[in-house]
């Protein structure tokens, strides 16, 4: 997605070789129409296939997964990070490992959301090393709804998340690519148009 | 908001006097397209005020935010509620309890995002003893960003948070109010049409 590319060029700063800060449009500030944008292209490249749901996991895939529940008039569902006082007991859950905040949560889906008559894709703002992704992709199993595929906005392809799940059949879409972050460039792997 | 309140008494789950459940459109599950007409209802109620960005907390806020930027046409914020390692050490920060989650937490915003020529309309999924609301409201003022006012989708007028922040000339425009939710009835402040 070429305007994303140019977003991410001109407003990501990079931080040593693994982390892309896009704090302006994604990840702190966002720019909701240019989310509405991603959303729509998330739409056109699962169009055809009947999605009834979306799923992410709070809190930066939220603002992703409206977008994209937006487009495809269907609901969304964020997965929880941590077992609230509210929280009933009838949900599934699983642990996942972030390697940003160095710790790991449990993230928690109440069942009746996700039922084994849903059509279900998964969207989350980045995929790195693929810990959140494998967590989510997890609860879709546990719950025997069919899983359409993956929408992630930037993949950083050189943390090889992405191939085990890939490997495992399931179908992801990369609005960005990163193939390399050294010395501040960044490398995107452009699709051929 | 008529809808709105149709939508908590049809799927709402009151428990205890305190405890409003609207996991099905707000919490866990989202309607985008309900939320995309809460969003257009504080954009009428805040037309004529020249805003220039929507601030809220992660994460129930976001989705809500969202909307209200899209209606608005202006950009989003969102309070993060942990530092983490990706941020950078500019930030507002300031210390809110959950009662909820009984804990207290930090939530931090850049200070890039947050300047004086800023003006602000903070929203929030629910309003109950206002901690949240307060934290979001002194992050606003330690900017010098001017505030437009404050949108909230359920106010538990009961647990009086509110009060305090009106008194202070504060204007909050609450879309659902809830007087009381004895034995299970919720009872609603309907505004005059």
């Amino acid at each position: 997605m070429q305007s994303l590319i140019d977003k991410i060029l001109s407003e990501g700063i990079v931080i040593g070789e693994n982390i892309l800060k896009v704090d302006s449009f994604l990840n702190h500030q966002i720019d909701p129409g240019f989310m509405l944008e991603i959303g729509r292209e998330f739409a056109r490249r699962f169009s055809g296939i009947p999605i009834t749901k979306i799923l992410t996991a709070e809190a930066s895939g939220i603002a992703v997964a409206m977008a994209t529940g937006l487009a495809l008039g269907v609901p969304v569902v964020f997965a929880k990070k941590k077992r609230a006082a509210t929280q009933d007991s009838q949900s599934y859950q699983t642990e996942i490992f972030s390697f940003t905040k160095q710790e790991s949560v449990n993230i928690y889906v109440a069942k009746k959301y996700l039922t084994p008559s849903e059509k279900i894709l998964i969207v989350d703002d980045f995929l790195a090393r693929g810990e959140a992704l494998r967590g989510l992709v997890d609860i879709v199993q546990q719950s025997s709804a069919r899983l359409a595929g993956v929408g992630i906005v930037i993949e950083k392809v050189f943390q090889e998340g992405g191939a085990p799940i890939r490997s495992a059949g399931i179908r992801i879409e990369s609005l960005a690519r990163i193939l390399s972050m050294r010395n501040g460039n960044i490398q995107f792997d452009v699709e051929p148009v």
